[in-house]
Formats: C-alpha cells, sequence, structure tokens
C-alpha cells in the first residue's frame, strides 16, 4: 500500500521545500513571548533537536516581528511570523528576514493593505500562507448561511483569488476547524479548488490524549486520501509533543520514516512475561540511541507476547521476538535466529538492530 | 456534518447489541490469567468504571474456559472468550456461558470441528466474531500471491462462507493488520462484500503514543466512512487506556458522546495565561465531577488563550472563556457573559457547566 499524493505546486520555505514530491514537514509554533529572543531562540532549538522542520512565531506587535531577526541568526530552520489584524506587523517581519508569513482572512481584509503585504513578500521572495480558522472567520462568512467546511473553503478561495489578481502565487493555504468532521471535509474541498500546498492542522484541539486522537483522525483521514503537504499538531502542551505526534503520524502511514518503528501486541491472558516493562524499555534504549534514530531507515521491530501472532507479526518485521515457553524466539528478515532467555531479549533486539544500521 | 453508518445486521452479545443503528460498543480484553478469577473480575470492574461495554478474555486451557462461569457471575457486561488452535476451549467456553466465542480461522479451520464449534454456539445462542489477524493467516492465505489487506478479507470471506453454509449468521467479523494502511483497505473490503458488524482493531500497535496514533488514523479513518460496530483500541498499556481512547475517538467524530468536550488553542506568544495548567486543572475537576460525565449529554467547553480565535471558539460551544487584557470573557451559548478574573476562570466555568447540566 503507498499513498498517492496530490500534486501541489512547490513552495520554497527558507531552505524547505513543500508541495510537489518533497516529504510533507513537520512543523510547530513557539509559546514563548516572540520579543524574548533567548527563550524563544532555546524552544526553537529545542524543537529542531526533536525533529521540527519550520517553525512559526506569534507577532503580536512591532517588538516581536523586529525579533525576527535576531532568532533568525541563531536559528537553523525557517521562520514563519503568524500575523492577525495589523498589516504593519505583516511589513515590519518581511523586513526582518521572516521566511514565510501567514495572513488571517478574518482579520487583514482590505485590499490596499493586503496589496502591500504582497509586494513586500513578493519583493522578498518569500510565500504567504493563507490560514482561515473555524474560530475567526470574517463576519461576510461567519454569517453566511452554509455549513462550516464550506465558509472555510469560500472564505480561502475569496483571499486567493485577492492575492493571485496581484499575481501572487507563492501561497500556501490552511482551513482550521476545532471539530474533526469539519477540517476533513474543509481540506477535501479546497484540494480540489487549487494546487497549493496544504498545510494541514486541528484547530484548539483540546487536552493532551483528545488532541492526539482528533489530529491523528483529520491529518491521517486526509494525509492517506494524499491531502497535505505540511502538517502542525496542535496540543496544549510544550512543542515537542506536537513534533513526535506529527513525525509518528507520517510514519504510521509510510510516508516517512524517522527511525526504527516498535510494534507490539497489547498483551492478554497468554502472555508469561512483562511485555509493557520490556516495550518501555526498548523504547528508551532506542531514543538514546543517536546512531539508529539519526539515520532515518525504515527498521520495524515486533515484540509480541505469544504464540498466537507472535511469529507471523515478528516474522514480517525487520526484526522480532516472540514469547512462549519460557523464552523468546528472535526473527530476522523473516527468518527465526535463535532462542533468547527473557531476561536477555531486549538486549539482544538492540545488538541485531545495530547490526543492520552497520 | 453527521456519519452516515453501514447498515449492518444487528447481533446480540449478551445485553449489547451492535450493528444496525445500534452505537458503536467500547471493548476491551484482560491482561490477566483467566483462571485467576479475582484478578481478572477486579480488572474487569475497573474496566467497567472506564466504560468498557464487552470484555474479551484470552482462554489457553480448559481450566480458563472453566473459569468464564464464575466470571460471569462476577461482572455486568458480556464475556467474550478468546480461542485458538484448541477447539475444545471453544465449545467449554460455550458451555461456561460466554456470550460469543471469536474463533480465529489461521489455527481453527478444520470442517468437522468448526461445525461441531457452530452447533455449539446456536444452541446457547450466541454470535461467533471470525476474527483474523495479519500476524496468523493460515497457510493457504498467507502465502498467496496478493496484497496482505486482501488476504484478509479473502481468508474471513472463505471462513465465513463456510460456517453461512452451516444456517448460522450470527457473526461478527475483523480483519486487523498492524499497518494502518492495510487495516483500512482490508475492512474497507470486506463491508463490500457482507453485511456483518465489524469489530474494528490495529492489532500490534506498538509504544503507547504510535499505538494510539495508529489506532485513532485507522479506526477513524473507517469509522468516518461509516465502517465499524465495535472497536478495540490494542495498547501495550494497563486496559483503562484503551478505553478512554475508545472513547475519545468515538466522541471526536460525533458518533457518541460521553461527557463534556473540551476544546483549547495550543498557546502561544499571544497568550498570557497558563493556559495548559487551567486546562489540566479543568480536565481533572470535570473527570472527578461524575455528575457531569454521568448524564453524557454533548457539552463543549471552549478554553482559548487570546483574542484571535478565542471569541470566535468560545461563542461556538455551550461554554467558554477567552483571555484578553488580563482577564477572562465568559461566553454561553453563543453569547458574552461576564468579564472574569484569571484565577477564577476554571471556578466559574465549572459552575455554569453544572447550570446546563440540572
Amino acid at each position: 500500500m503507498k499513498i498517492n499524493r496530490r500534486k501541489a505546486r512547490p513552495v520554497e520555505i527558507g531552505n524547505v521545500r513543500i508541495g510537489g514530491k518533497y516529504p510533507v514537514a513537520v512543523q510547530s509554533m513557539t509559546k514563548t513571548k516572540t520579543a524574548d529572543i533567548e527563550k524563544t531562540l532555546t524552544q526553537i532549538k529545542r524543537l529542531e533537536g526533536f525533529g521540527c522542520e519550520i517553525i512559526r512565531v506569534a507577532v503580536r506587535d512591532s517588538e516581536d516581528a523586529c525579533a525576527i531577526k535576531k532568532i533568525k541568526r541563531g536559528a537553523g530552520l525557517p521562520i514563519v511570523a503568524d500575523i492577525h489584524f495589523n498589516w504593519r506587523l505583516a511589513v515590519i517581519a518581511i523586513e526582518s528576514g521572516a521566511d514565510k508569513i501567514r495572513l488571517n482572512p478574518g482579520n487583514i481584509y482590505k485590499l490596499e493593505e493586503l496589496k502591500y503585504i504582497v509586494s513586500a513578500a513578493r519583493l522578498a521572495g518569500i510565500p504567504i500562507r493563507v490560514g482561515v480558522n473555524s474560530g475567526s472567520l470574517s463576519r461576510n462568512f461567519s454569517s453566511a448561511k452554509m455549513p462550516i467546511h464550506k465558509k472555510l473553503v469560500v472564505s480561502a478561495m475569496d483571499y486567493i483569488r485577492k492575492i493571485e489578481k496581484m499575481g501572487f502565487r507563492d501561497i500556501v493555504v490552511s482551513l482550521k476547524a476545532s471539530s474533526v468532521l469539519d477540517t476533513i471535509e474543509a481540506y477535501r474541498g479546497i484540494a480540489g479548488h487549487c494546487d497549493y500546498p496544504l498545510h494541514l492542522g486541528v484547530t484548539a484541539t483540546g487536552l493532551p490524549f483528545s488532541g492526539v486522537i482528533k489530529s491523528s483522525i483529520a491529518l491521517g483521514s486526509l494525509l492517506r486520501e494524499g491531502i497535505g503537504d505540511t502538517i502542525r499538531i496542535s496540543l496544549t502542551r510544550p512543542p515537542e509533543e506536537e513534533i513526535k505526534a506529527g513525525r509518528l503520524i507520517l510514519q504510521s502511514l509510510g510516508l516517512r520514516h524517522f527511525g526504527p518503528e516498535v510494534i507490539s501486541c497489547p498483551t492478554c491472558g497468554r502472555c508469561e512475561v512483562d511485555l509493557i516493562g520490556m516495550v518501555a524499555q526498548l523504547e528508551k534504549k532506542l531514543s538514546s540511541l543517536g546512531d539508529l534514530g539519526g539515520k532515518k531507515k525504515p527498521l520495524k521491530l515486533a515484540v509480541m507476547g505469544c504464540v498466537v501472532n507472535g511469529p507471523g507479526e515478528a516474522a514480517e518485521a525487520d526484526l522480532g521476538v516472540a514469547f512462549g515457553r519460557g523464552q523468546g524466539l528472535l526473527f530476522k528478515k523473516g527468518r527465526a535466529l535463535r532462542k533468547v532467555p527473557v531476561s536477555r531479549t531486549i538486549q539482544e533486539l538492540l545488538k541485531e538492530a545495530r547490526g543492520l544500521y552497520v
């Protein structure tokens, strides 16, 4: 099974390209005051370490907008300026070196203001994200008699047409709703209306557990249909969790590979070993093995508690173990390797995993 | 947006009905030795408290199969016996009062054995789940030259036809793969081939975070297409987390409502309050309010950090708060209620929430 991606017109955000055949990029947004350059840079570097590829910062005032200049110097990844209400901030952010700006059609819509921003973006050679949110639709659309997902599409397309009339096509689009079903329908709608790359996200997803679930359903459904060129998982949590979730969504769909994938059974009355503990231990060991995680090679490890699905899943993985009768049976590339004592299983699995990477 | 559910032939599992217009049931499986009746019952009661509606137990030997009799007396929800390899265990489990049995076509396939099990199930008036797993396909199908999702469908349909020829139609079907894409394609395939209720699940999902993500993508995609009558989230974690995740998936899609839904923004440089802390506090307070959670009335609460999407999302929710300028603005059913100090926000939200439930 492979996903057929929608062919979007490629766009450059700093040194990252999205759309076309470029991989789906994982992005996040800082939760610090942007003008607090030290704190913002610390968070950006931390996110970079977790695999963030594009970072957005909130621009509330000219101090935030000007801070982008210094942030750019210290950061290793493209900076996107998030602009609302005030067109002047967009222009200052562009002058400060932002690699992309995000505009909200719900709060910056006057044609003369938009023209000015578009000229600045064109001169700087940076793209604009048309970012519509269900919570901030302009009055023209919010009161219209149509379902919310249509309002999002109509509102975005109206704004896009205006920008296109200015001869500008360096556009990325997002349509975020807080409902999973509306989000999916909105993106499906816009995907058929234009060829711009799509930035996927659910807005206001809520508590951590439900945030991950909502984003996985909405973004997973869309990505599986080939829709989406960059993703942001919004969580009311530290931003590194957004990156972790985003990467796992892409990896689950086979769209990207960020390191070994571990599959394990849920355990049941058949399991005679502490599988939950072992898998937790394996997860820890794998994440500390920079040499493994860094190579970004697809590698599937299976840890299975019994003989029902164990041998089958273990044999289908690159490496696997199935427990039974007080020992583990190791598998490598589909063939049974050897029996190992339960206590040495994780160690042996890691040894074999390293071997596959050499 | 509403989901159009596939019309499945209804099936009774103890006092729970699935298929047709019956709500999608949330189920789990015990991780204890079934013959350890005390431990198993303790886990079942705990799961019941978390909202589990059907519980499956592993049957490894006749001791496990006989234990079902006593477990049934203490448990308040239907018991499903999970049978592999040994047809005798199926018959003992049925005699012990199991409300449904699960058979794996990969390891119980001899026609005479199957006939005997089907007669026992017919006499007891209980359904059979035909549960195919990618890790335990019978050799006939595992070596066939076709994609894994087709093997799952063909293998299930072959077994179903055998059972149908015995005049038995009290069937539930599952087709679990450890890959998200294969799982989705397999269920889409079977949904077009028969009208039996479908038990959805991804097998061997792996580490906790990725397990929730894989299940959300696969089950979310299918449920949104109307496919699925009962779900089990397999996690290598304590089983109550499986229930929590399952309920959140159904609630995110509007298929069921288990209590108030909280939506909150991810926070960014615009946010001037400790929103992450407040939302965590709200989550805790809501879960301890039995009177709120128990009524299962859809109620949407929004907690938003700033004035960009805040007022819009808060006004769309049943109750909401948007922060700005050092205070919170409360909304109720779309209308601004009053301003509240930041420190009293959660308290005031809970007060209003209780009011809506009276």
